[in-house]
């Protein structure tokens, strides 16, 4: 694998990562169809944790089947999968090598009554199945908040160590956070810029809406006057919140919607800097073929030929 | 021991374990009347824990005695047989080598007011008694479901480490679920669906009723037209949930019933593609002979022979 | 020292025990005037914990100092002493190999607000004073009790590797145990089943009371009609708890009481076929003299002498 | 250093020890005046954490250096030094061998609402430091009693396999306890009978008064006619509480007060045979000339010439 | 580098530190335009994790970039650059040797509810990023103090042994302390006391106003006639609650003011011994020329030029 000097810039800001975790972060950006541009298009399947087995894989009862979801990303030509334990124990051989995994090491589930989550993987389940990364959800604003980052900072230490990347979820929820401040542009920012000071290499967060929801922040805002009018302008600033760029931010799907959605907002975030999407009910929720297609027009709209 | 197609087919679904880990599921599915079939007929005795000695075993007194079980279980041609420490040490050295044994690593009491266990065994324990797996309760939807979660990942990877088969019991309970939750089909599916994402090998669950519990979920399951109105039906839906078939789920027996609804029960259960039953109370509150002539009955459903 | 025929076959019944754990246990069954008759006297002195010094030991000041105690016991023949730390350690040396001691590890005082008790000693601790086992309580039915399982279940874990038994006194108490579910019947027999299944090698309980406190549990007792109306029909039940006698159970004096009520309550034990009694304040309380008639006549009893 | 008798007496109940622990116990009781008598004038400096710098040292600014306090120990030929981690660590290598030190390993402050003390030092920064023993807290009676005192269990385990001495301030507050029960006569003797049960080698409890906090006690008290009119009749009973004598136990001189106040109480130390005193803001908040001819005094008191 | 004689007589005083522990205190002592005088000018940039990415970096939009604040303070001559584990991992590489940097080892966000902060970096981190010391919060008088106290007990002792310095920023909130209190003079000298006793090497206090917040020290300030009047006089008393001068004690800018404010502030430090300032948001949140001249003007007033 010969890496691109796309991908030779983006890692160079990864300054004090040992070769065995930037190999990693190069395996994920040098693979599938988005390889070597330094954009990245990942398939996450923890919602069978998060929401039930029924409500996630019944429109599409093919994804019941924990192969389905390896063979998707790879004939899509995706960066990465990510999903939780059982789900990558469950096709980690078959597909050795195949694609970049990255195992979803915290779960949360739609019985529980607190905004936290449960360890379910750890480092040594991560190497053992040949994952390149380990991916971990911290709350931002919940009770429960900083324990959840003791914990991935335990991990991501851990994680470096032995040459892994760290993927941070930053979804911030709880406590004073109301359902609106959860994407609220300030609060977006934030949470990705939060994960970027905890040391994660990828970071994953909301597309932001263009609410601001802290009063300190609102003066500044104006102040400042920041743009925040358009998505594109609302990536920018995430984007800056993320080391002016030095560490790779994605946005997530969110709940599934109609395909003019979806490539709207992957303009938005490519047109704004970010580094790409990671979709999962979008995805696995549709037809295989219609998820093909669909996975094949966001990979144009990344390679700026759509 | 030569190991059936039929076994070495579910064993291959555990595509990530050590040859320790899957040669001990094959001791578990090559033993016994079942052995080589994929079927699975287990003798849990924990009641004790849950219930008081009395509520176990006075109507048997027999079953007092921790060889009484053993030699049950192993007299009828059981597939394994399941037990908290005490229980496991008072026979492991008698019966060493006679039958499979799950050591049952967590429990809870009667007088207990939250919905907990506490951790009684460990991986150590089970690798000094012979046996071949460990046995785990967590309670999908309580207050402590988090650290129920935590502890069975840690016990897990320790057994998977040293080649021990984990078996999951997913009990949801507490916390928003209501009694009529508690088996609902959706609920059952989801719990099933958790133990197989934490990377359970044998799961554990209780025959689902027709109720759906989660506002979300009815809809879905509406929306879906998800066959519900048999108990095949619901069971399918469960395998569907446990990888689509790749984890091996068995169903308890719940309370004492008649032996006419337990053989309807393990017909339902085999016809909707489960794996087997777990029965305890039912088994060993009964005279020795009636018990075994019950089980040899439940052997026959499970061979199509009944 | 020739193992007796009836202690080597109550040591058949720990089966999974390793031989430095058989040893220990054989040391206390061999030791003293009931050594070798599977018949037990236990001197326990944790009282000035649990009730404060001059509570314990100002109606017999001599008990203030540890020595006293180690010296009644061995001069009465008793099978072991009991005690924690501070007062094992300060006579283990003068009483080395003089009589077996168990290292009581956790203990509670009359100052604390919830029913819960604090470690004090360690495996180690146990080791390092030569004692023969270690001791702890556990309170079923406390809002603690499964952190006090979980601990006994770590320190005993620890005590079986290297070699020395454990002892653990089981009191119901919190939660929703009244005063009287205590000693209930149902509660007793319940909290030594409960030892038996951790691991327990001896269990210490109160005696039971004619009361049956669970209402689940009253039904199965009036439906099997257990014999409840004689403290021997209830000692019988215990030790029934007990794995069918496969454990020792030894049952406490509870407070200081009369000459006659002690002799009375041990006959009763003896014919219930309980394994001794372990009696504090109603032995260090007495003077000397009178406490070491008490603990001859005791011994008689249980020799079938009396 | 030749050993006196006297002390050699004192060493040998501390029979568990081994030979390091109980040279630092010899080094501590050969130091200084009372070097060889058994008796021990020890200056503690923590109130620094305790109350806070100029409520502690604006009365005698010399006292806000470290070194004054070293300094005043050793010209005043006292036993031991002890003080938190940085007051010791700020004086170790100028002083090193000049004086024992007792590294005191946890404080609170006048900012906690809740009672309770944070480790702030180590076994190991014990060793580094040189000290000969470590000291520690705990408040019985307190919420957090149980786990105060797990934590000395486990530094005192630590302590004395490398041969430290362990020395537990046990003071009863919080809880039930009230401000006159935390120095009536029956809780500071229990209050040292319990630090003594943990395996402390030298006790400091506060003077009695003749106050019975326990209802339970009170009839104890009565009835057994336990005499205590006189503080040293109730030096007595706590000197009898720790083991008849068998542990040090020295007194703290509590809030500051006149000399006649603080000879008299010495002198009743003494008189009921008390091991000695531990005196702090009395010695430290004074002109250093004035600390000197008053710890002089009490010296003389000790060596029975006053 | 030879070290000058002002600051080996500062490293004098940590007497009982490693060589390598005051290697690298001088390191810090010695660098930039301040280097060898005893005075410290350090960049701390943690309000990303404070108060969010826009409040601290929108003013100045260069600051979202990790390597603007390391080329800031190297060109200006600081002594130290001090931020969280994600800022410090960018640029450590680039600028490694340029200048001692010191990891912030625990962060609190605008998000939070409690006054506590979360681990975010270890000792370990701190190695292998080449830092010459940890940074650690701690909020006397919060509900959560004696955690955060016991947290920093144990990276300082780790910290320590590897010979790296630990500075602690002794920041009171919470409990009974008021937003007046945080600030009082009593509160800052106590909490600047209490970070040497936990073994600070370096102590950073907000400058205190001429409030006293205790009643109990309202009394000894007034008994001892401890002059508060002036900004100097109130340093004094801090500097002398640092064990009299021994423990370097630095003072922070706080929020954003003019810049007579800020050298009058500066001026006050120097007159009363502090050992210097620690200035965030007044410097990066000016244009980088602006900042340059103001701590320029900052470090002639350090070198009494000013």
């Amino acid at each position: 694998m010969r890496v691109s000097q796309k991908v030779k810039n983006i890692l160079s800001a990864y300054e004090s990562d040992n070769p065995g975790t930037k190999g990693n972060l190069a395996r994920i950006l040098m693979h599938g169809k988005l390889g070597g541009t330094g954009k990245l298009l990942i398939l996450p399947v923890d919602q069978g944790f998060e929401h039930g087995p029924a409500r996630s894989f019944a429109p599409n009862p093919s994804g019941y089947d924990p192969h389905y979801h390896f063979k998707l990303a790879i004939d899509a030509g995706l960066s990465a999968y990510a999903a939780p334990l059982g789900m990558i124990e469950a096709g980690a051989d078959s597909f050795a090598g195949a694609i970049p995994t990255i195992l979803k090491c915290n779960s949360a589930n739609s019985l529980s009554t607190n905004k936290d989550q449960a360890l379910t993987a750890s480092v040594g389940d991560a190497l053992r199945l040949g994952c390149a990364a380990i991916g971990f959800t911290i709350y931002p604003g919940s009770e429960d908040q900083f324990e959840l980052i003791e914990e991935i900072r335990e991990l991501a230490e851990e994680a470096k160590a032995v040459g892994l990347a760290v993927v941070v979820w930053s979804y911030p929820r709880g406590g004073i956070v109301t359902k609106e401040g959860e994407t609220a542009m300030d609060i977006c920012a934030y949470a990705a810029h939060m994960a970027a000071l905890i040391g994660a290499h990828i970071i994953k967060v909301k597309p932001p809406t263009d609410s601001i929801f802290l009063d300190a922040a609102k003066k500044v805002y104006a102040a400042q006057d920041i743009a925040a009018s358009t998505l594109k302008q609302r990536i920018e600033h995430v984007v800056q919140s993320c080391f002016n760029g030095k560490r790779i931010v994605v946005f997530s799907g969110g709940e599934a919607k109609d395909l003019d959605g979806i490539f709207a907002e992957v303009t938005a975030i490519r047109d704004g800097g970010g580094n790409g999407s990671i979709i999962g009910r979008n995805t696995f929720q549709r037809p295989r073929e219609e998820a093909l297609k669909m996975l094949e027009q966001i990979i144009k709209i990344y390679l700026n030929k759509a």
